[in-house]
């Protein structure tokens, strides 16, 4: 087995689970929210830098890997965790989201899926084979199955039909995967917005005995109550001696939300994506800090983090390096976002450990400024 | 006396000098490279980075900060060191280099220089007793007196002109200077490419007495034996107990040939700038590391190299980087570049420190691949 899961104690009050996740690459404390490193790279950030804001595993897009520099190549370089010099562990996506997701998509059938590259226009035919020999070539520690993601909204027969590929999928993953001594490979979860489907599709999963269980389709524009519906529907299915993975989600209050209702894996790239434009998260809500308001404001971007950001760099200075475009200020805003969601989760497994995670949801969230007056963004 | 120097040795087959600079900030030994920090950052660097490498001064402009966030702003926040976080020693520019260098610049009388910001338009006006008040509110360690630079090339009479108003200039900067026992004020030697207008300027400045001067108004497009040849005018009339900076050179060299002719201070943005781009310095010579023929080359760029660049990723994966517009490859780029002139100076000192500087000299010229046949970039 190239991972195990240990389930160390369930909240009393909430039903949320704190965990550990041990990979050929390391130790992960779960609930985990994992930084994406799309092209090999977490966007502004080193190695060590993520060692220092304390994650212990990345995710990183095979779809983009694949097409540049090719998984020949890293393949060459001695993987992944090589060619990027990332000794912690390293989560690969199946491709197939980015597939599914890109104008490019050209063709869908039982075999898989035909898309033009974003590069370079050129054509290229992904099957659940290919994407396990991609992944394998990678050598990431945790692969995903090759699924088929439906959007929002979608009817009940397509979803129904993009259940059923995707299972199929899911078995010739586990027959093409080659190295599962060395990567464990993940199902997906389908199912849409529909309980039943859901149900469907995890009970599915569950009986082709996976190491672990993604949880795809969801956040793709729903309303937060419908994905936290559709998790309660699922968890009950999904064994708990394997970690569960809420894929594309990592939003504080979601990581929150998702915890609660037995979550042991995030990831998303907002949190860097938004620290490049100047959005930073703090425990008192985001800040914009490009505006006027920050220009003579020399306390930190919050007072409560640790990170080398908020220790050493004023609001007024990152505005602006903001205001200069200089490549600091992307790197000083993604440090801090990034430790800052690392932070949360160690607060989240923190009251885990003390039974009282839906006291902390409420102190978090009166402190960030989530509302009943903004449903969305609260739930 | 807000900085001493002292002269440690002289090489007995070069002439070199070895050296150091006390600052209210630390010691800074000579002759140094010195990364430029344009918008209060040396762009893609961390000053934790900058620490690690062994940079003990960066240069900050003057005309920059004036602009954006404005020197008040940077008073405000505790001068630029805690604005920007660095601990170690600045020297800030006058402001004259950019403000002559700009198609901005309207015109220009014994009283100053009036431009157009490059950021919006707006007008503004310069004189010696305006670049004291900014560079006394940054707060550097060494400022620079507001002086002429002739383009080159320029007519006997117009250098003789500018030399006239930089040495007046001069003066209303030491008598404006507020700070001077926490800020040295450096003068700037004139003299375009005529040898007596330098020997002219050199000892006019030596007379006002500075803590150090700056030579200035070379490495604007002349060959560099010319080059040469004004710091040889220069030298012997300049105090051997003032450090020399010979402002905006730094190809290895430049540093060597002036640390042979006695300058102890550079800088230069073409080592960060180059860097971006894909640009790489090495003991063989420059690396362009965007060629396809490092896609599969696994090696560091430099193996003589102890950067963070060259101990942890390899010349396919910064390529990679730069093939994919990442942050980090800038990052690592940057880091390697300014790590390679730092190393360059502490070999340089160690020469001079053995009297073998010229051995030296011939050592990298060899390896780095300068020759005969280009002499435009041996000499």
């Amino acid at each position: 087995m190239a991972i195990t899961y240990e389930l160390l104690h369930v909240c009393k009050q909430s039903g949320a689970r704190l965990g550990r996740i041990h990979t050929p690459h390391g130790v992960i404390d779960t609930p985990v929210f994992m930084p994406v490193g799309t092209q090999a790279t977490v966007k502004a950030m080193s190695p060590d830098e993520l060692h220092a804001i304390g994650a212990p595993i990345i995710l990183s897009n095979t779809y983009h890997l694949y097409l540049r520099p090719g998984h020949d190549l890293i393949a060459e370089a001695g993987g992944l965790h090589r060619f990027m010099n990332w000794s912690g562990s390293i989560l690969t996506d199946s491709g197939g989201f980015q597939v599914f997701s890109l104008e490019g998509l050209r063709r869908l059938t039982d075999d898989g899926a035909e898309f033009q590259s974003h590069l370079d226009g050129s054509y290229h035919f992904f099957t659940p084979e290919k994407s396990m020999e991609v992944q394998n070539a990678l050598g990431s520690d945790i692969m995903m199955a090759f699924d088929v993601c439906s959007p929002y909204p979608s009817s009940y027969e397509d979803v129904k039909e993009a259940g059923r590929r995707t299972h199929a999928w899911a078995l010739r993953c586990q027959k093409a995967h080659s190295r599962s001594g060395e990567q464990a490979l993940f199902g997906i979860v389908q199912g849409g917005m529909f309980a039943d489907l859901r149900r469907w599709s995890a009970q599915t999963l569950v009986d082709m005995d996976f190491p672990g269980y993604g949880i795809g389709g969801l956040s793709v524009g729903e309303p937060k109550p419908v994905m936290y519906q559709m998790l309660e529907e699922i968890m009950p299915i999904l064994p708990s001696t394997k970690p569960r993975y809420l894929m594309g989600v990592g939003t504080p209050d979601c990581l929150i939300e998702g915890a609660i209702r037995g979550v042991d894996m995030f990831d998303c790239v907002l949190p860097t994506r938004t620290a490049r434009t100047g959005t930073l998260l703090t425990s008192k809500g985001r800040l914009v800090v490009r505006n006027a308001a920050y220009a003579r404001d020399f306390g930190p971007v919050d007072p409560d983090c640790d990170c080398y950001c908020c220790r050493n760099f004023s609001r007024a200075y990152l505005r602006h390096l903001f205001k200069s475009e200089e490549i600091l200020a992307a790197r000083l805003a993604t440090w801090h976002n990034l430790r800052f969601l690392v932070h949360l989760m160690e607060q989240i497994r923190e009251a885990i450990a003390q039974d009282r995670l839906l006291d902390f949801k409420d102190e978090f969230f009166t402190n960030y400024g989530y509302s009943a007056e903004n449903p969305q963004m609260t739930y």
